[in-house]
């Protein structure tokens, strides 16, 4: 008989894709447990979500605190002062939201937390969508990592990120039929108590649900989507 | 007119090592600032040397604390409650002092922190000594890392480690014909006053010493060097 092991930690943000990560590990029996970090991002509200989502899943969620790494993470509007840019994602308003090497230190954190729970592999949530603005969530940084990660310790870790082909419609259509509630997932990234449906994230989100034909779950300010 | 710029930032621990280094790159008139990381290791006593010969030598210096992962440093004496092995370095003693993906983690933050100063190179004093023991101070390792930082950001910065094929007592002879005066720099892995003289890194820095046909300035507590 064979049996499959819980060595999959996966780095879950509060976002819908991070969940489907999460969600899908979870079905196939490999999930041991979840990380977050907080680096002092302004939308910290996803962290609450994060958690939230795990415990209602009966899933081992840690969040990290990175805060003391906030004065390096200089000129990034999810950081700093610098207004949040309302619209669509263009590679020139969207830039401003890149943490200066945030993945990197995300997985290597994640990946010392693996060593030390004896895992075998991490997991994070970079997708298609993200390849134009974000470096650091591209098939060549993941594969780079992997080949770190491969030979940094004695204890060799996996670093897969299983949606960096796909768009967020498709990962809708992973989470979905998996039975995944999207309104336990938080992805705007101004901090309001409903998510605000203007800012590029927001509008991401909103028209992979519309590709694929469903109603969003999670509530808007926006008076057009009440 | 060429100009030489300021663009490195050197990783520090206080050791002999990274101080040489620091100090050669001061040398070269490249030298940006050095960092050093609070991982809550036992002997943070060298953080104190970090920070004191930067401030002797009139360079920034900052200190991360990253003590926030200490649960997740879990099995390293240089950390935990492991009894912190004497005598020489073996593999088999010496694997005890091995920091889950320490080196992964230092250099993400560093190069972090390069990106918002717009420097270009991060250094850290990786030598041969280490490669026995440690996976993340081999080639192999400083070749996939800087493979990682070229394309993981907007901004590529170039991670190196001059030191890689030299042993202590090479790095020694970087050191002290450019005047670093060793006195100022802390190896001991115990945190006591005085170095202890019988961990395997105040054996392995005796040894450069007497390979070289110098005296360590330092000061010991053990009484055949008292």
């Amino acid at each position: 008989m064979s049996t499959i092991e819980k060595n999959v930690v996966c780095l879950v943000s509060g976002g819908m894709d991070s969940a489907t990560l999460m969600y899908e590990a979870l079905d196939q029996g490999v999930l041991h447990s979840c990380l977050s970090v907080n680096y002092q991002q302004k939308h910290k509200k996803e962290l609450l979500y994060a958690s939230r989502l795990c415990t209602r899943l009966g899933i081992k969620h840690h969040t990290i605190d990175l805060s003391a790494l906030k004065p390096f993470m200089m000129g990034s509007a999810l950081t700093d002062q610098v207004t949040m840019p309302e619209g669509h994602y263009t590679a020139e308003n969207m830039k401003l939201t890149v943490v200066p090497n945030r993945n990197m230190i995300l997985l290597s954190v994640a990946i010392a937390y693996a060593i030390s729970h004896k895992l075998m592999e991490v997991r994070f949530g970079a997708h298609s969508g993200d390849h134009d603005i974000y470096p650091d969530c591209r098939e060549g940084f993941v594969k780079a990592m992997n080949a770190a990660a491969a030979i940094a310790n004695w204890h060799p870790i996996r670093v897969t990120a299983p949606y960096i082909n796909f768009d967020k419609a498709a990962i809708l259509n992973i989470g979905i039929p998996l039975g995944l509630d999207y309104g336990w997932t938080w992805t705007c990234y101004q901090g309001g108590d409903l998510a605000c449906g203007k800012c590029g994230a927001c509008q991401e989100r909103l028209e992979a649900f519309m590709k694929i034909r469903r109603i969003d779950p999670l509530k808007y300010e926006r008076e057009d989507l009440a």
